[in-house]
């Protein structure tokens, strides 16, 4: 799965696969399984600097995703293999800033992504300042200047006037290794709210993702749609809702989509 | 992800590796990722002799899952690299039986598999004998003497007093490229039945899924199940439940749990 191990710049890039089983209809790489990717990316490049999850869960600290913008001009083709170069552009308290950009064999890139981290403590989940890593300071591993040309993932806002389409109860094949329900798979649930014909006639071009709160196995999740455009589509992820005040935001995903 | 590409004998071995986000919350490989590489495995050993998927599609013919099952010892854990390898055991008409041994780094098994295929025309969904492939006869790739100790699918027989647990609709996520559900997400679904207290104090050893009829996107899926004894389950799904007759079997799982 990986290449440039023994890299140790502060940008490293990772090979994969466009396995046929993460291609959807269009045989083409789906959003969710290329995000999963991502998600390895970055776990791989923090690994080989000493701030990976495999190092951090033996001091009961864990990265937690916040935030995640990606656009895609295409998706690799079945088959196809293609390259996830990833980096740190930014430390702040908590949080770090990791952006994406993904190529072909060629170089020439498919699209990018922005991610924002924060570093928690896994008994509490509560934010631990990323100076006191015992890896040292992160800010060596920074590279500002690279390009991302696209917009870091804005607020996701949904109106309270959005549509309840589907209530489910979270499940075995949800949670992952954190023990909660995975930041991928909120996405392909709320994908899974769109019709086949929808997704016949139209390509995914950039996903927001917003992650508010945690779930787990169990945990009832309702998902609230609105349209502000004709190929937008917003989702607001609610957990137990019919606890008090209508539950607790744990996601809220942008989606926008182009013809095809 | 693979090796062996320019391997051409009858039996090849591919590497993988337990991605964090393919472990559930033991940290270690789930059983519906293991069988996803495995369907991965068995599709690199086809092409790379001349039959696989990518081949098959320009012919408008494309291979069926009809049976798989799948043995655990133990499943890799979070990062460690494991191969997968596999052989034809015999043709026979439109089937052939696909073996699978997987191993530590070490050469050590995990576990086992046994699957049976179906060659079908992709328009008409009929099967189509193999002698008349272009690629030509089978026969030469079967290597019937190499081991493979556990016992091939049964039937899977579930009776007419299991119990409705859930009815889901097939979605965007579920489909795969051969459009129609994918023959893992079957198991995945069936998994989530159970619940987050079962998968923490059992672990599936033994996985058996006989596909009967396909799905698509939009279907709706019930899942009927029973315990004919305390660590085993089995479940129907039934395509359609409303439809003349109680809808299509699509598909029946086996699963034997043991206490961890």
């Amino acid at each position: 799965m990986t290449d440039g191990k023994r890299s140790v710049g502060k940008v490293s890039s990772y090979r994969f696969e466009a396995e046929p089983f993460h291609c959807d209809f269009t045989h083409r790489l789906s959003m969710a399984q290329l995000c999963n990717h991502l998600l390895n990316a970055a776990d791989f490049h923090a690994m080989e600097r000493g701030f990976g999850m495999a190092s951090l869960n033996g001091e009961k600290e864990t990265w937690v995703l916040s935030r995640l913008a990606v656009e895609m001009d295409e998706q690799p083709r079945q088959y196809e293999e293609f390259f996830v170069e990833t980096w740190l552009e930014g430390v702040k308290r908590s949080f770090i800033d990791r952006n994406f950009r993904i190529a072909d064999p060629a170089g020439r890139a498919y699209g990018y992504g922005r991610s924002t981290w924060a570093l928690i403590e896994t008994d509490t989940r509560t934010p631990i300042d990323t100076s006191s890593m015992s890896c040292g300071s992160l800010s060596e591993w920074i590279e500002a200047g690279k390009e991302c040309p696209v917009e870091r993932c804005s607020r996701v806002v949904v109106s309270k006037e959005a549509t309840l389409l589907d209530t489910v109860r979270a499940s075995y094949g949800d949670v992952d290794v954190n023990g909660h329900v995975n930041s991928i798979k909120y996405m392909e649930r709320a994908l899974d709210l769109f019709p086949m014909e929808w997704h016949a006639t139209h390509r995914l071009k950039r996903v927001e993702m917003a992650y508010i709160a945690e779930s787990h196995g169990g945990d009832e999740l309702a998902f609230f749609c609105e349209a502000p455009e004709e190929s937008e589509r917003r989702v607001r992820i609610m957990r137990n809702p019919q606890g008090a005040g209508g539950g607790v935001e744990v996601c809220r995903c942008g989606f926008n989509f182009v013809n095809i």
